[in-house]
């Protein structure tokens, strides 16, 4: 089964949509299986990861910030501005894709762990996720 | 069908897992289908990688400890020690989850690959991964 | 459904196949469902990227070859030469697997987006990429 949803962004960094996912296997009606996600772009990535202190969140967001800066002189690619090739390394380094076991109805995530989308464009958009939600 | 793993680590490091999948894949008696693990933690991940030479297993634990330093002044979530915020960016540079194709019964890996879980806390523990074994 | 795939590659850098994935999803006459790709091979990786302007493949690939050069002095494992351990870096850096829902038949790519081989040896070959297609 196919599903979509459509998350939209306030602008660069990391935004928790476990609910909104959670609400999508519930309305899928499936025991056991397996969800995955796939983000469309190329300029926003998917991450698992802790959402239990918002530190680590911000921790995440500048690490990578230093890592992969808005300014290295090494870019050629610039056509939507100092934002843009950041972008697709960042993602590069995360995820287009994530998988998520589906037991007793619902998504098999430790307790910790919350559903991210990162946004690297500085102006947000409406950012599209395909959900397959298979046996 | 899901099945669970724990896998005990003794600390910080990359520990092959493949012989355990390897009996789950085949107690699961699927003959052609898709293995996706999934680990339940945000301080762990999951690597394919070689498993020929133990060499290719330290130069990969010691390149991130350069690159993701336990000392670096930019973290602020510290609440379990200099290990804490390593670990979860560690673990997003890596994958929360992997899928593996079963062909003849048995997984797809390549000669060389093995399944690794990726330890980040100094301190190891008994980590979850749920297996989901699908047609 | 198990397809298999063999891309030779010229030797390092990105090469896109989307075309050859493309050929594969039509031929297994699935409207909707899940492809997964996985690469037997720990020197080369996968990736989801822009296809668009080249430039952004020139600039990854630059990048990538900043962050983790050929020279550095902490590899021990240099069994194929100065780029077996970089490969294996920049490989567990990116992805061993991807997976895209198929919608109407064809995968649900976004519009910028390609799906690409990484080479990580100087010296391309024979790549072999499994491809399971399930419901």
């Amino acid at each position: 089964m196919i599903k979509h949803l459509t998350i939209t962004t306030p602008g660069q960094g990391l935004l928790e949509f476990t609910d909104k996912l959670n609400a999508v296997v519930r309305e899928a009606n499936v025991q056991e299986g397996l969800c995955t996600l796939f983000v469309q772009h190329t300029s926003a990535s998917l991450l698992i990861q802790e959402n239990a202190d918002p530190a680590v969140k911000r921790d995440l967001e500048q690490w990578f910030e230093h890592l992969v800066p808005e300014d290295d002189t090494l870019y050629t690619h610039r056509n939507e501005g100092p934002d843009d090739m950041p972008g697709h390394i960042r993602s590069a380094l995360t995820a287009t894709h994530l998988a998520i076991p589906i037991s007793g109805g619902r998504l098999a995530l430790g307790t910790w762990q919350g559903v991210f989308l990162w946004e690297h464009k500085r102006k947000g958009s409406a950012r599209r996720i395909v959900v397959h939600i298979g046996a």
